[in-house]
């Protein structure tokens, strides 16, 4: 640590981001990777673990390996307000992923700390272990568990490298894999889960915003749409006779852009992998493998898009000739986050800005989705450049920083008027 | 040999190339693979040149690896009219493409040997070595040499299967890689180029007619497009701050496909590959690597759709926001079939069958297309169930390969009263 970077500020918090984004904190040569339970994963939670400590708190890992820290209440075992967000990233990944939002929540406590300011609640801290399936075939496997909803995950299950399996990683933690539902908090007194982080989108940064505040995670559904038609030498198949694939998946994505377009409650609808079989310049495409994604803020917007979008992909691949087939692949229920714990974000980050800040749906997932099934929940976001995420390009500025955390301790204040 | 087949026909026809579609004609097991100078290859050139022996013909290897039959005319030295088409197939490919037109071939010459019949002309038939460009990343090779426009081939250039060169393989066979050129029938008295082929394409079966008549194979050009956009969160980039490669492809296809239909001369447009970065179901797609393939009967008429589609390609690419690099990765001039020859070739057609054969231009590439460099070509296209081809489904009918059989001897004759 720079020794000027003694206080809790925006400028801390990335540089702290910053110096977790290599080795030993990485687990990849010149760039960022932190899968869970690896050896980056651990020399963060270190890490992590003495700037917990600097600000007062206690700190334990659970039973599913996320770091814990405790502040104290007023007194003994007061309701807790949970503050976090992920420390494990993507390969290449960026800097302030999950790990802004942990960093934010540690140096909240710090600055009460230093205050030496309590509430009539415990503020914990959590880093997250597993959010992005950074290394088993999985994702939020962590806040399942916190949130007491974890199903038994396989114990064989293999990383992204072969070389152990989720028991023996959870091993090389002192962890047990059939005692990970332990890190449940049910039956707790936990009050509320808040999550700062970034945006990973470009709103923000197009309507001039610092900060957000998230008023639902979307609603999201993914199919497989195979479409079949014949395949044909593309000399000799005159185009009357053709059965396209490909020409008729053209005409689905620029149906479903159509729709997405013209939708609200923030639907967004994107055909992001395609394949074409056989795929040869020279001949006429017999079938197409695509990938359609719809999410919106609310379950209602979602369902009438993709009805919408399948519809129509049914009349076009019947005009065409083309066989069609539809293979749900992922359906999430939209997931609101409470309505006072927004209203109360809202007005922590006006009052800090001094402009309205906007409410956004937030298109990505979070482990605030999975937190929502245990408690209340509270997303802050923070204006990225571009848009830009799972990226080494990832980047905040020092004053949006200090905005958030300014928005998370005035938060916090205005969580202690609201509990009295 | 079955026994009852001791007479030309289009049933023998058929059952010769069903023979010669499995071991030991086949270097692959359960499918027809014959590559150049492989060991199928070899045996079907001893077979071959079996059936050439007793059709009355001598027989010789030249120096590019094409088997050659001759049937003397009626003179020494006399003119020289060349039938045939190539005798190497694709991988898991059909018995009828090439080797049809050999055997149709050979099958001509025995219907006259059988009569006495002489000719002010030798006939010879030629089975070419690489069309396919089976084995080797080459393609109508063995015609290059014989049509004497034979660039120097790398003899180091290894096959498929990175066991041997060109120059080995040549080797194989007692020929020298530094010798191919002399297949060239440059100076020799050759006076046409005739070729039987399926048709590969669905038009024939489409207009029910059992043969057609080529008038010209096709322009050609092939583009390699890439489009950059700009890569996002599928959940996280509303639509409106979204530069989607894919879609701007897709309208690229759309119009592509409508330039196509509208053309004449034969006119097709084709989108046959198409790679979408990063490719993954959550991600905005930020940029496409696609293939543009347009042919037609004349340069004209194929130079009018390619400027016309990437001139809409440049206009959807600016509209959306999107880069687009274009290069040309293939350019090939029409080649027009000799009017007096395809004319004959019209008049025995229409003769044999009853009914007028369609004039075709042939948008796949055939040996005929290189032999133009040499002599006046003539082709002659013999229907095949669905056009399908390059493909063990490949199917002619014993009706459709008799009248074939009978095309190509009433053209001879034509040709002989043409002679006189």
């Amino acid at each position: 640590m720079m020794e000027t970077l003694d206080i809790p500020s925006g400028e801390r918090a990335i540089a702290r981001c910053a110096e977790l984004g290599r080795a030993p904190y990485s687990d990849m040569e010149g760039g960022l990777f932190r899968p869970y339970l690896g050896p980056a994963y651990r020399a963060t939670c270190e890490k992590l673990s003495q700037w917990m400590a600097q600000a007062g708190m206690s700190t334990r890992m659970d039973a599913a390996g996320n770091l814990v820290g405790r502040y104290e209440g007023l007194v003994p075992n007061a309701p807790v307000v949970l503050l976090g967000s992920h420390i494990d990233s993507v390969r290449d990944g960026g800097f302030y992923d999950g790990m802004l939002g942990v960093i934010l929540s540690i140096e909240t406590v710090a600055y009460f700390a230093r205050a030496g300011k309590r509430f009539p609640f415990a503020l914990e801290v959590i880093g997250f272990g597993d959010e992005e399936g950074s290394r088993f075939p999985t994702g939020m496997l962590t806040s399942h568990a916190v949130a007491g909803v974890l199903k038994a995950p396989d114990p064989a299950m293999p990383d992204w490298a072969g070389t152990t399996t989720l028991a023996g990683a959870l091993e090389g933690f002192g962890l047990d894999v059939g005692r990970m539902h332990a890190a449940s908090r049910k039956g707790d007194p936990v009050v509320a889960y808040v999550e700062a982080h970034i945006e990973q989108g470009p709103a923000l940064e197009a309507e001039e915003r610092p900060l957000g505040v998230v008023s639902a995670i979307a609603a999201q559904q993914r199919y497989s749409l195979v479409l079949r038609g014949m395949a044909g030498h593309a000399g000799t198949v005159a185009m009357a006779l053709r059965r396209d694939a490909l020409a008729g998946a053209a005409e689905i994505i620029l149906a479903a852009e159509r729709v997405g377009r013209a939708g609200t409650d923030g639907l967004v609808a994107t055909v992001g992998s395609l394949d074409v079989v056989p795929g040869a310049a020279n001949v006429v495409p017999g079938e197409v493998v695509m990938s359609l994604d719809v999410r919106a803020g609310t379950n209602a917007a979602r369902d009438m898009a993709v009805a919408e979008i399948l519809d129509i992909a049914r009349q076009i691949c019947r005009a065409r000739g083309l066989e069609i087939d539809m293979t749900l692949k992922q359906d999430l229920d939209a997931t609101p986050c409470d309505a006072r714990l927004t209203a109360l974000m809202e007005q922590a980050a006006g009052s800090v800005t001094g402009m309205p800040a906007p409410l956004l749906v937030s298109g990505a997932g979070h482990d605030a989705m999975i937190m929502a099934h245990l408690v209340p929940v509270s997303m802050l976001f923070i204006r990225c450049a571009g848009g830009i995420s799972h990226n080494p390009a990832e980047a905040v500025t020092q004053a949006d920083t200090e905005a958030a955390l300014r928005t998370m301790t005035t938060f916090t204040g205005l969580l202690e008027r609201h509990f009295g």
